[in-house]
């Protein structure tokens, strides 16, 4: 496509996309769910056929790694796993509409807020279908409209998947423009978005921090930005040593690619020298290398075949997403807190601990988006908080932050009840 | 100041504020309520003192036109609303710490979330000394840090302000750099304000389009926006005449500056012929302006010595803040909801009728920050709200729309209580 062709078709999904969002912000919650319902039964149905799209992405991206092979993959289950999604969603009260805390004041007017779609959103994400789905049924249950743009390896895959996403809409009577995927590969369609505010009304980006750094710098549109995890676990001087060892491990361990998995462990003086050498031998057994500071190096002790090394300044501030673990000794809760609002992520960190007083200061003194006592980082997820889904997990501190399901994806009104009032 | 000098003299004013917000979001409510009526007393003690000041600023200001002197002038019952402003505020409950909804999820975790500081914000202002003191007051009780550039025709007395606050903090305990005034009229300190994120989470300029334009622009830091309003009163086929002369003319005339001034009519054919007329003639006893559509210029016929032209294109989109009103007669709620949507600047707009499912309709699908069944638009204010005070009203959609109070220097974060759940 020409530049000029690109920029008028850019136009085009823009205004389509503007005129739907009216529609779906006044659509029946019984024809949103419809669609919802339509589109789980025509993903199921689409079997055959999305394998078929999905085939061509993946004979085009023989050049990929494996994991990116895998998220690129169409499996049977992650069709069920979206289409169930789907579903759940379908299930969910209708965010839009709620009048919340409606009050009669002194003036007479009675004053409240109505929650409504914020617009229009456009989501950038990396070569993983199901996201295609996952944006698409948050945007028809919140009243949104959204354009999606996915990475060029899920092109075929996608655009399958966005024909389902357009039956089911015009099934259900809703405008087939309510979510549109951008159908080129042509990386100026990015940046035509992101500079877009006339048709869109916030970008969603969904990938790698290079890729998000550059869009937030390039944006004339807000964007719900999701950065990097560097979560933390922190071991209280007064704790529970098995469930601080079996939460730890969790956190660390259960899997290691999430940006809600710890990425470093601090321990309070009073604890270290019996707790660093039982989870260092549970880590060592995982094969998890241990990056510590000099006292966590002396008790630590010598473990055979484990990977012990010495932090550099550089590994406080890391997001491994791998089988690393760096490790600090702290002789304070308010050491700990200083160290995590400094070199964290602002993400999700956890407080293992059984003081009261301890847990509570945590809670308040972490500037996390997500805050946690006596539990793993790995439950920082729409899904465990209860959202039905999530569209991202927002680090940034307006509008959105942890989390971002259907509430994210809309905006509180004022709306006032009056009987004539007039300002005195 | 040199410009190296000014760099380091910002830098030196934001890790300062960084400082105060970690002491200022863990401070008691008691010592933020003491430092709020501290600041009330010395408001009021400072009397002279601050006279002094204001006439210095006053005498440097000879060529600033009449409105402008005025609202730079600090008369005795302006610092009498100030210091009752911090009172009030003090009187209500504090924000920080609140956790809502906090629910047991299926994993054993339960979920909530905590409203917390933003940290610190830049607020960046004209020459109003008043509103260094309601920033102050938001900024203490919201238990964040603020940094303050006022209009520079206001400097001495801002400062003098400044120094009262600084005194009401340390009296309570309190950071004094929890409160910083710019000391510089330096335009340069804008443009480094505005471009460090490092020491400021969010900017909430004041003023006229073109400065908030041009930070929002410029910003590398989010900006709450407050940009024009073109708010419109619409007279639907079913509505009480009398109610809706009493409105209209209240959110035309009582005051022409305020941004929640109706710029706008809209008027039902069905009720034009008979409502036209009547508002024609109050609007002309005011001598209020009145630019109206072909078919509003027949309705109101001649009006012995009323001020009555052609509306053109241009006075859709107009913020006249001036005794001026655009008038258009429309067939049905749809157009006349079209209009608002497609024209309006999304402040706030109010239907006056009688029709239930009109009011309702018109809730729902005018898409601005407050909207409003019979009463006038002049309500929109934190004060008529119930919020005890506002920093501004937002026009944008995310984070915090319409008047900002004490909520929307706040952020939500997540907190998880377990019993040492982990993922599966």
């Amino acid at each position: 496509m020409s530049a000029s062709d690109l920029t008028s078709y850019m136009d085009s999904v823009g205004l389509a996309a503007r005129q739907a969002s009216a529609l779906m912000a006044a659509a029946p919650t019984a024809a949103k769910n419809k669609a919802l319902l339509a589109l789980a039964r025509r993903l199921r149905e689409a079997g055959p056929a999305l394998a078929q799209a999905n085939a061509k992405d993946l004979a085009a991206a023989s050049d990929l790694d494996e994991p990116m092979r895998d998220r690129l993959k169409l499996k049977p289950e992650v069709i069920e796993t979206v289409a169930q999604g789907c579903e759940q969603i379908a299930a969910m009260p209708d965010p839009v509409g709620e009048i919340t805390s409606l009050k009669r004041r002194p003036s007479g007017i009675s004053v409240g807020q109505m929650r409504v779609p914020l617009g229009v959103f456009g989501m950038i994400y990396e070569s993983r279908p199901n996201v295609t789905i996952e944006a698409a049924s948050l945007a028809i249950k919140s009243g949104n409209a959204c354009i999606l743009r996915g990475g060029s390896e899920a092109i075929h895959s996608n655009l399958a998947l966005a024909n389902l996403v357009a039956a089911a809409l015009k099934e259900a009577g809703l405008p087939e423009a309510a979510v549109q995927l951008i159908n080129t590969t042509d990386r100026a369609a990015v940046g035509l978005l992101i500079a877009a505010p006339q048709h869109v009304d916030v970008i969603i980006p969904r990938g790698g921090k290079g890729l998000i750094e550059r869009i937030t710098a390039e944006a004339k549109v807000p964007v719900i930005k999701h950065l990097d995890g560097n979560c933390h676990c922190y071991v209280d001087a007064e704790v529970e040593f098995g469930l601080a060892l079996t939460v730890v491990m969790n956190a660390k361990t259960q899997k290691y690619s999430p940006c809600n998995a710890t990425e470093s462990l601090l321990v309070h003086a009073e604890s270290a020298s019996d707790f660093l050498p039982h989870i260092g031998a549970l880590l060592s057994e995982k094969g998890v290398e241990m990056r510590g500071c000099p006292r966590t190096l002396a008790l630590l002790g010598p473990i055979p075949g484990a990977k012990i090394k010495a932090a550099t300044e550089a590994d406080w501030s890391e997001e491994y997403l791998a089988p690393v673990l760096s490790i600090k000794v702290v002789d304070s809760l308010t050491e700990a807190i200083a160290h995590i609002n400094r070199y964290g992520s602002h993400h999700t960190d956890a407080i293992l601990t059984t003081h009261h007083a301890n847990a509570m200061r945590f809670l308040r003194e972490v500037d996390s988006a997500s805050v946690m006592v006596n539990a793993s980082t790995r439950f920082a997820d729409g899904f465990e908080y209860g959202l039905g889904a999530e569209i991202g997990i927002s680090t940034d501190k307006l509008h959105a932050r942890g989390p971002v399901g259907l509430e994210g994806l809309t905006s509180l009104k004022w709306v006032v009840l009056g009987q004539g009032e007039i300002r005195v």
